[in-house]
């Protein structure tokens, strides 16, 4: 399960037929392909023979300066010396393991944590320690206690990961008081803060907040993508770090794959030169804004009261929880007979837990396909909470039509109230809904 | 020096006062920017959208293809659910050793052997054995010696690495018998061998050899890349592996990048669909003959006659060795300062040895330039020798004249003797040069 989660679901890349709520796709139907042959022709005419090149193991200089530009959009200036591009921010999380664990090091993370970043750890045999998440993201006080009962016991992990912003799966965001408590503590501890940031310019409401890496240079290595404010597909992320930190992961970058797509970095240097980026990010987010909020609806719409979910204010994901007798793995499988995917949320933990939780993603499909989705998951949903009913009567057996009325009735609560977060996140400690 | 020798190297990439004989740079200058602007225009008006996004771990359809094709032209059959797409031909390594390596675990490998995987299995902790070469690759006597004192010791190794076509960095290629003489040993003893063949198109005399992946599709990991017959820039190497270690292999993939530039796939695939991909690779192998040759005569004009050298019948490198009180790691830096660039030969060696050995690279650079470049390196090579002598008394003094009277010598000898091979690759048992 750990490993195959996300491969499974890349693999269902080249099969149009399901719409898939797994990815964590941005949407590339809107770049227009005449941008596209246009910036290729100018990387012909001015870089053919560097593009079809080895660059540098640490990236183009080019690269670097967009890499700069688009950090000081998010409050942070840097020197490009501090930079490593990398093939995609996946790669960052693989160096990092890859310079700093030993196996049977400790990794400290949120419960859940990105699924992509599982298997990583597991590569590398880390001992992996979850710290559960609410609404204000990593709770920096189990954080607090669980690095003293780490030192009691002799141990030291090598670092803390997380997605501050627009967490991926869990979809909240942490807090300016957590984030400073977060670097306090690794500061005091000088313990390495690994800052995943790859949606933090994807904000659909409210105001930034300052990232890890501005609050804390020294500790923090931030990492970060042009995958979701330009493309996936050119497979370049980046990762600012402090010198000896960088400079081994240099070197691991190296032993890996030499350099990332010279054919991409030139791609992207064009694009940053052709004009303003940050047109293209706006786009992007009053197209998500309104797939998110569709998905919203269509949740309130078909899933069953039982299930809950959070409202993200930015970023590409939901996170569902139903009720603990679902498993969303098995879910998974019938999901797939009615064409629609998710990530089933043990896929973002180590331990087994998540078990009724999943991923939603709406960034990667249209508004008509996240309600067509929504409404055939809710239905392998609702089959599930009906059979359970009949198996132990503990539950009213309710048919599609009459649950039906009891989501819209639910719908209607929920457009009364905006705020849907559940107070913790699902599979860490169940408390009632709010609205329930 | 073991990780740095290579990404020196690299960074190199934008310094162009310096001559570089370091990469294992192809020349990309040939390719036409028409041509790269024409594919990426088919690919803007067919594929924009796709070629923006992610794709499958494995690579896509189109260019799983690709790689058929191109192993069809070395005398190999495969299904194309045997590949896995990498982000270059490094990766190929890099996956390997994530997959089966432990710490400690043993590799066995040619010695020298690519420097570029050095660093990757300092990185993976690998405890690796070197197996010596001479002109007909790795021997295979001194392999099953090798392998039975590990066995006597309890120890099995994970895997044997090789190039034994148009060896990197030694420029040697193996022989057919020895190439039955591995495979035999491999399937005896159950072992996996990893067949690096970067090169096996760019032959420039001689008949082509089966691969040992031709010989035995059991217990053979094949790996190969664009990178030689089309781009490096691309970033986009295989392999092809027996289906359990592939498996691993992709989960490997999916925690290191998840898959690789879908940018770069579909520039490869257009680029097949456009015509005979073959008929740029010829055109390479016209341009890197007359380098060679060009080189070989630099050298044997260059060069004083304590010096020897292989003649590699394909493929982008020669082996010089250097009498044994020249240190040519401090040797590059004097190089360096005459602007000319080399890998020392300690690069290829886990152990020390190869101190007085380099890499010559006569691809990556026009004929101008590698006269030039190796006149540079003579004088330096020259310099050594004479200040050796002047210390010593053991040799006589001779002024760069008189060595270049000296050297001019050995190139009229050398023409009448087409086959310049040491009877032993320097460095690991020193016979007498046969025109000495």
């Amino acid at each position: 399960m750990k490993s195959s989660a996300m491969r499974d679901l890349m693999a269902l890349t080249e099969r149009p037929e399901v719409i898939s709520l797994a990815g964590g796709w941005p949407d590339t139907s809107t770049f227009p392909p005449d941008s596209y042959a246009a910036l290729m022709s100018s990387v012909a005419s001015r870089s053919c023979a560097r593009a079809l090149q080895y660059g540098p193991t640490e990236g183009l200089a080019v690269v670097k300066r967009c890499v700069a530009d688009v950090m000081r959009r998010e409050g942070m200036e840097i020197d490009v010396d501090e930079v490593l591009v990398t093939t995609g921010g996946q790669q960052v999380i693989d160096l990092v393991c890859k310079t700093l664990l030993d196996p049977g090091d400790v990794v400290v993370c949120e419960a859940p944590t990105y699924p992509g970043a599982v298997p990583t750890f597991c590569a590398y045999e880390a001992d992996v320690v979850q710290v559960t998440m609410d609404r204000d993201g990593m709770r920096t006080g189990e954080l607090e206690a669980t690095l003293e009962e780490l030192e009691r016991a002799g141990r030291r992990p090598k670092f803390i990961y997380t997605v501050p912003t627009f967490h991926n799966p869990a979809g909240v965001t942490m807090s300016l008081e957590r984030r400073r408590e977060l670097v306090r503590i690794a500061s005091e501890r000088e313990l390495l803060v690994l800052e995943d940031n790859p949606y933090g310019l994807l904000r659909y409401e409210g105001s930034p907040l300052p990232t890890l890496r501005s609050l804390d240079d020294e500790f923090v290595i931030y990492a970060s993508t042009f995958s979701k404010i330009l493309s996936p597909g050119v497979r370049l992320g980046w990762a600012v770090a402090p010198g000896p930190v960088l400079e081994k992961m240099n070197i691991g970058k190296q032993s890996s794959d030499l350099c990332s797509s010279s054919i991409s970095q030139y791609f992207v240097s064009a694009y940053f030169d052709s004009g303003p980026w940050e047109d293209y990010v706006r786009s992007l987010i009053e197209i998500y804004r309104r797939r998110r909020d569709v998905m919203l609806d269509a949740l309130a719409d078909q899933f069953p009261r039982e299930a809950e979910w959070t409202h993200p204010q930015g970023g590409l994901f939901i996170w569902a929880t139903l009720p603990d007798y679902i498993d969303t793995t098995d879910l998974l499988a019938r999901a797939l007979d009615e064409q629609v995917a998710f990530v089933p949320g043990r896929a973002a933990f180590l331990d087994g837990r998540g078990g009724s939780s999943m991923r939603l993603n709406f960034s990667g499909v249209g508004e008509d396909q996240i309600r067509e989705g929504v409404q055939r998951l809710g239905e392998v949903v609702r089959e599930q909470v009906a059979l359970y009913g009949t198996l132990t009567g503990e539950h009213a057996v309710l048919t599609p039509a009459q649950l039906e009325v009891a989501s819209r009735e639910a719908e209607a609560e929920a457009h009364a109230q905006p705020e849907r977060e559940p107070e913790q996140l699902g599979n860490v400690l169940r408390l009632p809904r709010k609205r329930a």
